[in-house]
Order: C-alpha cells, then structure tokens, then sequence
C-alpha cells in the first residue's frame, strides 16, 4: 500500500487539487490521457480559451472577425501558420494534444469527435484561440455572487440575438449570448467583477428585457440548459464564444477544427492580466 | 472700451469658461459675491461636495455615520473642530465664505438661507465634506451616454427607499436614492463609468424594478423633479447625498448648516482620485 502511494504522489499531476493544478500540469495531464473530462474548476486563476483551427486560407479573414467583434470573440493566443505551438500561450503547449477533445469538420455541419490532432494535422493550419467565460465567471463567485446555473450543477443557458455580428469576410453571423439571472444589487456587481476580464467577454451586453434582443423564449435557449430564473431577478447578458463557432458554421470551410463543449485550452496567462499582446 | 476690456482680462476670473475653471478661481468669485448661483459645470475634473457642519458634541456620531454609510456619505474631507479651514481639500480654502449659498438650522426643519457665515461662525463646529454625484455624471457623460434629466433641463428625481442606513449614535434614517434611466445597453455604461467614483456615490444600488426598495410611484419623485423614462429603458438608483440630510434632520441638532442644493463646495481634489486621506 505504502508503496503504491509513494509510486502515485511522485507523479506531477496526481494528489493535487484541481483549482491548485498549474497550466502545465493540467496540460501534460491531458497528453498523457490523465485527464479527459471538462476543464472547469482546474488551474484557477488561468485564462482558459475557446479553440478554432482553420485552413491558412480562412485566417486573414477570420482574424479581421475577431478584431471587429472582440467583446464575443476576444483573441488572446494565435499561431504561425501549420504551427501547433503557441508559445507566448504556455510552455511546452502543443495545440495538437493538450486539450481534453476535438470536434473536426470537413465541409459540413457534421463533426468527429477526437482527442488527439496529431495524424490529422495539416501544415496550412492557423490556430486561434479566444478567452472564454470562466475566468469572469470565477471573479464573480470569488465576489461572492452565487450563479444560479452552477448551483443547480447546469450548463449556462445561452440565446441567438437580433443583433447582427460585424462581418469580415466570408465571416457573418448572429451575436450568441450568455444569460445568468441575479438579484438587482448582485446584478451590479457582477457587471462590475466582469468587466474586468475584457478577454472573457468583459462586461455583458445587455440586462433587462430579452425581446429588446430578440429572444422571444428566455425559458427555451438555444444552447445549454434551462434558466434558473429566481423571484425578482434581473437577467444580465454576456457576449458568448459560441458566436465565432456559428460564424464558422455559416462559412462551413473544407476543414476546420474547434474544441469540445467545457473542454478548453489552459493558458499560462493569468486571468488577471488586462491586456495580452500576441 | 480698450482700457476697459484689458482691466476686466486682468481679473483672475472674468473670461475663463466655467467648465476651464480653475477651483481657487472659482472659489474666489464666490467668496468675492462674483459667483452666486449653481456649481455644475464649473472647474470640470474636480470633486464638487456636499457641506454638513455640526456642533462638535454631534461630530464623533456623525463621522461613524458616514464610515458606516460611505455610500451615500462618501467624506472627502473634515476639519478640525472650530476651523473653517480644510487645506487638504483646497487652497486657501475658507469653508465660511467659498459656497454661494447655506441653510442654517437651528434646532427645526425651518432654515435660514445665507451666503456668508462669517457672523455666525462658532469655535465648535465641525464641517464635514462629502462627494456629490457630478463627478460621475461628468464621468458617464464624457463616456458619451446621455442623461435625460439634463437633456431636460430638469433636476434628477430622488426618492427615499425602504432601505435603511446603519445607524451610529442619534443619526439614523433611510438611504435616499437618486434615479436615471437608459437604454440597456447604457445602463451598462454608466454603472461601469460611475464606479470608478467611489467618492462620488461609486455604482449603483438598485436597477430595475422601483417596487423592490419602496418606490411606489416612480413617476413621483419625494425631492429633484418628475424623471423622464424613454420606452424600453432601464431605472438606475444611486445612493444619494440627500441621505445625510434626513439623519440630520432625524436627530435636529440645536445648530446644523448645510449647503444649498446645487450650491456645492468645489475642491481641488481631481474627481480621479481614487481614493483620498483625510
């Protein structure tokens, strides 16, 4: 027994919580097959990042949709073309194999799902990769302020808007929002704790009535699970990473890659960190 | 006409725009009778504030009353019991003489209105200086979003809530709230513009509905004038200076002064000052 516990905790990755894992350890957890589930909760205090490879072809264009819609698609990592590495993203990251798991498409709107890029991978490939909602989300619950969503253990609901994205391109598409419901003075707060994190999304898009933005059915989203909408409470509106997918989706490319659902990219950059050059 | 106009340009004073207005420029003309009315829009980026002076028997309560309520009692300054003086806050600042207007009280709602206090000046009071709401509707109109008292001309409406403030020895009362209402996505804006303010009021408490902190008409404000709320808009509240006010008339000290409504001390504190030591 003793032995087989000393053989365990001499490993990186194994004993260690999960908010306390380090980038890296996550990371090299997740390419060794160690770790394969969503990537929430691990390593906080990292920016986590939502992934879309596409063909060198598609890159121009598709970082022009980034810059012109930052608040949904914040850009905080970006490779060379047929470059898996994004070094300035993390050490000794391989975009090929550090996240828990792919969705390839080829032409259409149907995917495959894999966990490793290695044998697909092409040498026109440009990753990017955008910030995502945890790390707001985390300031807000380290504020004090419950989410409703994760107490009831459900994915964030989330909405296709009337506002239309600026498109670039080929790149067109519908704002997709977040909802999290609140009572007003946490509503407050929780706009001001995620405006700080304006490479997650920053501070949200809308409050209030949702048929201002075109959602007819707050109980019905498009994405995700069903609200928890409590007496009195006020919805309060995100820009979402699910926008670029569905740009994407309009363009529907030859080959282009993005990741599963709540499985991520773990940075090495810091959620504090206001700014990011590339 | 020449020898006249080169006389009035030597004035310290005369020609300066309010808004390029220095504060001891301003304060000046007001201690020399050259300024009589209203302070908003003069010395633009300063901290304008609201004047309560008290006997020093009240002192010791009221400054708990402001720490506990800081607010709606954000205190940017204090004196020493019995000066009229607060170097901290301005430059040859004399707080007897540099308002255009003050209500005396003594010991009932009824109040004498002055602009001077020089004969009536006694070696124990105590002035304490409290941030106003300009510096942030400076702040939220400089980030572009308009606000529709002031495209009306009209006063802010202000309503005493059903929240109550901490109370501290013989000072008690409700929180008073100032409203404006936007457009959502404004709203948004201004809560984040005016956070940044804590001396001035900082974010709001309450958005939404008005029933949930006991407004139950918000079409009929108890001090400002009637609001103008565009369809689809939003209701703000922020925490009011008004506050202090009432839990000095809650207690009506046998002699009390404050300022006159819009009659605000102006000081050479930068409204960016984020925080300031007494």
């Amino acid at each position: 027994m003793n032995a087989s516990k000393s053989a365990t905790l001499s490993d990186d990755t194994a004993y260690e919580s999960a908010s306390a894992m380090t980038p890296l350890a996550l990371r090299t957890a997740i390419r060794r097959g160690e770790h394969t589930g969503p990537t929430t909760g691990y390593a906080s205090g990292y920016l986590q990042g939502n992934l879309a490879i596409l063909p060198n072809s598609y890159a121009d264009e598709f970082l022009q949709f980034c810059a012109k819609n930052s608040k949904s698609c914040p850009l905080i990592g970006m490779s060379e073309p047929g470059s898996p590495f994004i070094p300035a993203l993390g050490k000794d990251l391989d975009i090929r194999t550090d996240l828990p798991g792919y969705r390839v498409f080829r032409g259409s709107a149907d995917y495959t799902s894999v966990s490793d890029l290695t044998d697909i991978w092409r040498d026109d490939l440009v990753t990017f990769v955008l910030g995502c909602s945890f790390s707001f989300e985390a300031a807000i619950t380290r504020g004090g302020v419950r989410l409703r969503h994760m107490d009831a253990r459900r994915n964030v609901p989330m909405y296709v808007t009337n506002i239309q994205t600026a498109a670039a391109g080929r790149f067109h598409g519908p704002l997709v929002v977040s909802m999290r419901s609140f009572a007003a003075s946490d509503a407050i707060r929780a706009i001001l704790y995620s405006d700080r994190y304006r490479l997650a999304h920053g501070a949200p898009v809308h409050i209030g009535d949702p048929a201002q933005i075109g959602i007819t059915d707050i109980m019905k989203p498009d994405f995700g699970n069903e609200p928890v909408i409590e007496e009195g409470d006020i919805p309060v509106f995100w820009a979402c990473g699910v926008t670029p997918q569905m740009a994407i989706r309009n363009v529907m490319p030859e080959f282009a890659i993005t990741h599963e659902p709540g499985l991520m990219l773990v940075t090495d950059v810091l959620a504090e960190a206001a700014e990011f050059s590339l």
